[in-house]
């Protein structure tokens, strides 16, 4: 027993390029998967909420995951957020994910109608009955409104419906009851952290890998931390960490923008400024950053050694 | 200038009959809509949070639509939702609507990725700029987690962009201001309460309708209410009111259950207890009520002369 | 049976000024009280949520209920806010009120510590066991963080423990259930609506009162329109109400400050503006609105006639 | 330069014994306070959210200070948290404080009314100015509804404002980097983590102590995970963690319980199912754990071997 080995470690959540025009920009995009494959990541994460997967269309979803499994072509795993608002959308997206393979399947909480525990659990049952995959829970109150207990958790997992958990939940303490709940049964799980500011703590506590969306604009640090933390060597670890802090500060150095404009608006006009990508473009309705925002950002990647 | 006057009155959200498989159950839904219609109602909503929405795969409200313009007819005016998580989605949804015969649409703030008042502004402007249809916003922070403040209403009906607003969002406050800033411009939008037990209340301020999930288990009341306000016979609208909030008991009586599986649930219990429809079905991964929770709608329903 | 008729009608909450140096302004007070008790109003509400309460240490406290009972000297009641954070607290408030004279109490949920419902209703009963006084439960969960639910403190009303409600939650559906079962239980209870941009409306359904803030700057109004619902004259109650909320924009005209500072902040501007009050100063830590915002709220009340 | 060197390490937040009629209980205190110390902890803060703060009068808080000042006679240094809703009152419990011996005052944010972050600086800046004492932010959004940003907070330091935080966020992220952004600046002040259940995580990413409730019942473990982490051995101090967090399950045991009753409820029936109080008494409105809750804390406790 034991949680599935192709699923631990730096895991990127993938940022996607835009053409100004709105359509996924290839060339980008294969320059920043094939860099973070290079720079040691153990496995790719597409279409979570970085991803853009609530802005895109299915024909869109399709395109992602079709050349991103182009691209990736077998040298790391490829996961796939199925992310919809409940049940029956969930499973057709889960569907075309595997008939586009994707090595395993991430799912959220139901959200938009209003529930409790009883339909988040229902909900991840028959996922698992009906899709022939690995599946992770992904919890993220901040965009489902839903927190998923680690009790929950731990019990789907126990049970087998679960293959792991991508916790971006931001509760560290309850994150931290869920490894040690998972350990106790056997480890069946591959737990993930998103919070990528403490991904040295989690590491400490046990936890199996980290989704950090900052390892798109620096993978290399996250690639060495997990290398530390696998030999124990926190200082290391934690040196690692406070850098790519530092460099998490493109994230507070912005004005006049909130939420998904900021947050993945940062990553987007990084990785362009890096030239990475061709454009900071967002989808709609949202807005690039520009002007003293883009300058911001630059200051910090220089102050960093990223430009 | 003014509202369009097709869309003032009752317009009731359509509750979805599903089969005991899950499959949307057609002779109850015939049966539910006739006896709004018959009962005259204004309009009829389909494909609103309480008619399954974000339940339904986009093959299931493509019939949902059909059947809903196939039963109406042409009887009333058929708003239909749009709803999804951002803009390019809900503009595929809004096409496929006009394709299928929509009479107006209803879109939500953006939700799942965090936004604020520029990125609802910007969505709704596009969904006008490429939707050839009267557009209502539908402000229910309960489920998008944003609340559309009456002075972006009102700036987007003074331009034009909104034909309305449906208002579930609770805050009587607001919506009162918004009534008052539309009349002040001229009165473009159709303002509509989605606040079922004080609709005498928005009547008297000046709106322009209601929008009352309650209205598929009794829409007579809401139709008598309405044409006492019409008469400016407050007295018997305040009757008819309190009769309604009587019955809406069926929302308070269960145990047990939460949000969505308590709400629409005792909307189904109810119309299936009174042979409407033919089974109270809930879509996944909701539950059914069962139990005492049916006796209890049961009993609600037989006090106020409904079985 | 049924409510104390000393408690029915206008009960403004009394905004409270201070001199530059953060003293009660006695001067001032009498002025702004003499006012209101002149224009007609039915009681005043000293030390809620826009009366300073938190603010005023419990020598503050003292002073304003004594001045209050002085100035008033009998003419209207006086209800006396005993806000504080949990139940023993609050119990040396409410005997201190009763020595100094006041007619009634006003109490919130305990905050800061999480409670729920049981936590409530032992309070309420503890409150009502000790305090020789009608107890009225002021609900505003923007300041508790929790809802008191209209089943509880009509529970308490028919059990004699509440002679009444301050209902500042903005949820007009359940102010209206429970004005409703209030009334099914021989209308024990005074129900007051804080919310008071929409008093026309709660009239209508059968509210008691109002305990409007807004009335500190023009009380004419909300007398008028108590006066004209007395009578069923609800075109006129539109009316005055329609005015009041034109008045209501001095909230929405000031930037950069949020909460307290612009909410009570702008009383206290317009009644300085409007000669009534010294000062604009607030209580510390909040400063007091200067400059454009002044110049905004000003000329709201010239549009209106107020100055 | 560099934060004030009494107050790192192991820092206990005081639970208080009542009799059970709701007196302070003084042989029970006593017992506690010296169990505490003689484990070793390195300062004790009393007057605390789980430490009555806010059911407490001001005579029982003075009480509570005295107590605390002669049973640790100068053994540790003790923090007085001065909690209350608004500044002038929460100045009037520094002085108290400061007269009855506090080394260490601790305030949180405002509460009750509403303001925004200058209304916090502006709260801080006043107490320091009028209170000689070492001040500390006590971050607890939880109760207070505000969160205090690093940002704000680091800057408070910078300038001398604050002597430390106490971080009750559960924001792992921003605690890391108010961490980071004191260190940067010198060290000014003591940063300690009140997430209990990931102290050896703070540690490691440089916290200069932590302030855990569950070290009134086992502040042995919080000791040597202090002196592992002093040391560098971060599998000790793992351990040590593992094995509180298996003592944690206290809080998930109970049912038909919330908030306070079931958080500081449990931590006092432990107390008692120990003997070192000699009852589990709350304060009012909130009721003592009883029967099956009892039943299954005492289980948790035997498990652990505290029993």
């Amino acid at each position: 027993m034991g949680a599935d080995m192709r699923f631990r470690g730096v895991i990127s959540p993938v940022v996607v390029p835009d053409t100004p025009d709105h359509k996924l920009d290839i060339p980008s995009y294969e320059r920043s998967i094939d860099r973070m494959v290079d720079a040691g990541v153990d496995g790719l994460f597409v279409l979570g909420s970085s991803g853009e997967v609530v802005f895109s269309t299915d024909g869109r979803r399709d395109q992602i995951i079709a050349e991103s499994r182009r691209i990736i072509d077998g040298r790391v795993p490829l996961l796939v957020g199925i992310i919809d608002t409940e049940t029956e959308r969930v499973l057709e997206h889960g569907r075309r994910a595997l008939e586009l393979g994707a090595d395993a399947l991430v799912a959220t909480a139901p959200f938009y109608a209003l529930g409790g525990p009883a339909e988040c659990e229902e909900h991840f049952r028959i996922l698992r009955d009906e899709l022939d995959a690995p599946l992770f829970a992904y919890d993220i109150p901040v965009c489902t409104h839903t927190k998923l207990s680690w009790q929950l958790l731990a019990k789907l997992g126990r049970e087998g419906v679960l293959a792991g958990v991508k916790d971006s939940s931001g509760d560290e303490a309850s994150f931290r009851m869920l490894v040690m709940a998972n350990a106790a049964d056997g480890g069946n799980m591959s737990i993930l952290t998103g919070q990528e500011l403490v991904v040295d703590g989690a590491y400490l506590y046990g936890a199996d890998g980290s989704v950090p969306g900052l390892a798109n604009v620096e993978p290399y640090g996250y690639v060495r931390m997990w290398q530390a933390a696998q030999v124990g060597d926190w200082a290391t670890a934690r040196a690692e960490q406070e850098r790519l802090n530092r460099i998490s500060r493109i994230f507070n150095v912005t004005s006049g923008v909130v939420g998904y404009a900021g947050g993945v608006g940062a990553f987007k006009t990084a990785l362009w400024l890096m030239g990475i990508f061709n454009s900071n473009t967002m989808p709609r309705p949202v807005k690039a950053l520009e002007g003293d925002n883009v300058d911001a950002i630059e200051a910090v990647l220089k102050d960093n050694g990223l430009l």
